[in-house]
C-alpha cells in the first residue's frame, strides 16, 4: 500500500493507473476508521479498479467550538486497517497542502443543507462539500462511497454533484453498528462508559418509530413525539435535534408518504452523536 | 462547425475528440460576439487541437435590477463569427439545462471578489463562479480562455481554479480596443451616439494614469485623483467606482510598486462600462 502526502503525488499515482485503463473509486475519511469506514472501503473494492482512501481531518468543517484540535487521530493504526483491506493508496495530506495561504474558495449548497445539522453546526457542511469538492478535483474518481450515517451530508453532496455537473458517480453505503445497535462513529470514543449505554437510546429510539410506522402510524408531528419521549426517558441524552423530512429536500412534512428521513442528533456529556433511518409508509 | 444544446450532447462531443488524443479548449462568452471574442478564439485555436465556444447569458451572475432580459443576444450572426475563425463546436444550452428545477449549489470565492465590480454588483461574482465551474466540469477542457477587459473575473477565476484543485489552465488575453481606444464590449451597443464618444474618457483617463507612472508619480492616491478628474471632465461620464489595487488580491495600496491593476467602471446613462490597465513602476 502506498501513502501520497502530496497533491502531486496522489495525482500521479491516480494518472499511471488511469492511463492502464483502471477504473478509481474515492472513499473520503476523517481518520480514525472503524468498521463502517471498512464497509465503505469493501463496496468500493467491489465496484473499482484501484481504490483510494483519503484521510484528512478537515478544519474547514469544524465550527469554532467544536472539536477539531480534539478529534482522534490514528493514521498507524488506520494505514494498517487501510492495508488490512487491500485498499491500495491512502491520501493523506496536510492543512497546508490543501488549504495554502490565501485559501478563499468555497462551495455552498444552499436549501438541504441549511437544516438539521446545517442549523446546529453553520458552516459545517460549506467546508464539506469544499473539501469533497478539493478531493474529487485531485484524485478524479470515477466513483466516491459516503456513509448513509452521514445521511444529510450524502444528500448534501449528491446536490452539489449534480447541479454542479461533476462526473463522479456517488455510491451510498449503509450504516455499520455495534452488535447492541450503536452506530459506528470516530467520536464515539468520547463517550464515557455511563454515556455508551444510554446512547443505545438512539437506534432503540429509531426502531421505535419504524414499529409505529409498521402499526400505520403516519402522523409525522405524533411519530417525531414518540421518538422526543423515548429519548428524553434516558437521563443522560441532551437532544439537539429530532426531525422527520423529506428525502431529497429535507422540507418539513405532515404525513409520512413513501419515504422520510428520521433523522436524530443528541449530546451525552461532551459527546454529540447523529443517528438516522429512513421510515417508509 | 457543430452545435450543441445539451450538456449530454457537448459531452459526448468532447469525449470522442479527446478519445483520439486531442486537447481541448473553452472560450467561455455571453455571445454577442466582436473582436475581443475572436481574439480569444484564435489564441485558443492556436494552442489547442479543439476549441469549443460557449454562449451563455448567465441569469445568475446579472443582479435583480440590471440588464439580464435586455442583455444582446443574436445566436445566429455568432454561429457565423465562430464558423468564420474556424472553431469547431458551440455550446449553448438554455436556462434550463444550466439551472433545472431545485438548483442551489454555489462556488463563492471571498476575499477577491468582494471588492470593485463585487461590492457594486453583489452576488455577480458568485454567479461567475459557479457558471464557470459547472462549463469546466461539463467541458472539461485542458485550457479556457479569457479576457483581460474582465480582470477581476480573471483574478476570481484563477482563485476558484488554484483553490478547488481544478486541473485546467488559464489562459488570459489582452483587451481588444476600436481604433479610438473604446474597449471591446457587447454592452456597448447600449451607448448613444454621444455616449458612445464621451466613452472615449475611459481608455483615454487609464493612459492619462500610465503617463504620470512613467513621469515618477507613484503615489496611489494622487494617481487615482488624476483618473477621477478626468473622468469627471466628462459631463456625461457617472463614477461608479476608480480603483488601483494590488494583484492578485486587490488589496488598497499607498504606494505603486511592481505592479498594480487601475479598474474603472463608469455609468453613460443606462450604459455602465468597464476598462482596467496594469500599473507597473
Amino acid at each position: 500500500m502506498r501513502l501520497c502526502k502530496t497533491i502531486e503525488d496522489i495525482r500521479s499515482y491516480v494518472n499511471a493507473v488511469r492511463s492502464e485503463g483502471k477504473t478509481v473509486g474515492l472513499v473520503p475519511t476523517m481518520g480514525y476508521l472503524h468498521r463502517g469506514h471498512l464497509s465503505l472501503m469493501h463496496e468500493a473494492k467491489g465496484r473499482c479498479d484501484v481504490v483510494v482512501v483519503s484521510i484528512f481531518v478537515n478544519p474547514t468543517q469544524f465550527g469554532p467550538n467544536e472539536d477539531y484540535q480534539a478529534y482522534p487521530r490514528d493514521l498507524k493504526k488506520d494505514a494498517g486497517l487501510v492495508a488490512d483491506a487491500g485498499v491500495d493508496v491512502i491520501f493523506t495530506p496536510d492543512v497546508a497542502e490543501m488549504y495554502p495561504t490565501g485559501f478563499s474558495s468555497y462551495v455552498e449548497v444552499t436549501g438541504v443543507s441549511e437544516f438539521l445539522c446545517g442549523a446546529s453546526r453553520p458552516g459545517h457542511f460549506r467546508g464539506v462539500a469544499t473539501v469533497v469538492s478539493k478531493l474529487f478535483h485531485i484524485v478524479q474518481p470515477d466513483m466516491a462511497f459516503f456513509g448513509q450515517k452521514d445521511f444529510q451530508q450524502l444528500l448534501v453532496i449528491k446536490r452539489m454533484v449534480a447541479d454542479l455537473n461533476m462526473t463522479v458517480q456517488i455510491a451510498e453505503v449503509p450504516i455499520v453498528r455495534e452488535d447492541d445497535g450503536l452506530a459506528m462513529s470516530s467520536r464515539n470514543v468520547y463517550l464515557t462508559p455511563e454515556g455508551r449505554k444510554a446512547a443505545l437510546v438512539l437506534s432503540r429510539s429509531l426502531k421505535l418509530a419504524r414499529e409505529l410506522v409498521a402499526q400505520g402510524v403516519l402522523d409525522i408531528p405524533r411519530l417525531r413525539e414518540a421518538v422526543v419521549r423515548e429519548i428524553n426517558g434516558e437521563s443522560l441524552a441532551n437532544i439537539d435535534y429530532v426531525e422527520i423530512r423529506s428525502i431529497p429536500d429535507l422540507l418539513p412534512l405532515d404525513k409520512l408518504q413513501g419515504q422520510a428521513l428520521l433523522a436524530l442528533a443528541v449530546r451525552f456529556g461532551k459527546s454529540r452523536l447523529i443517528d438516522n433511518t429512513v421510515l417508509e409508509a
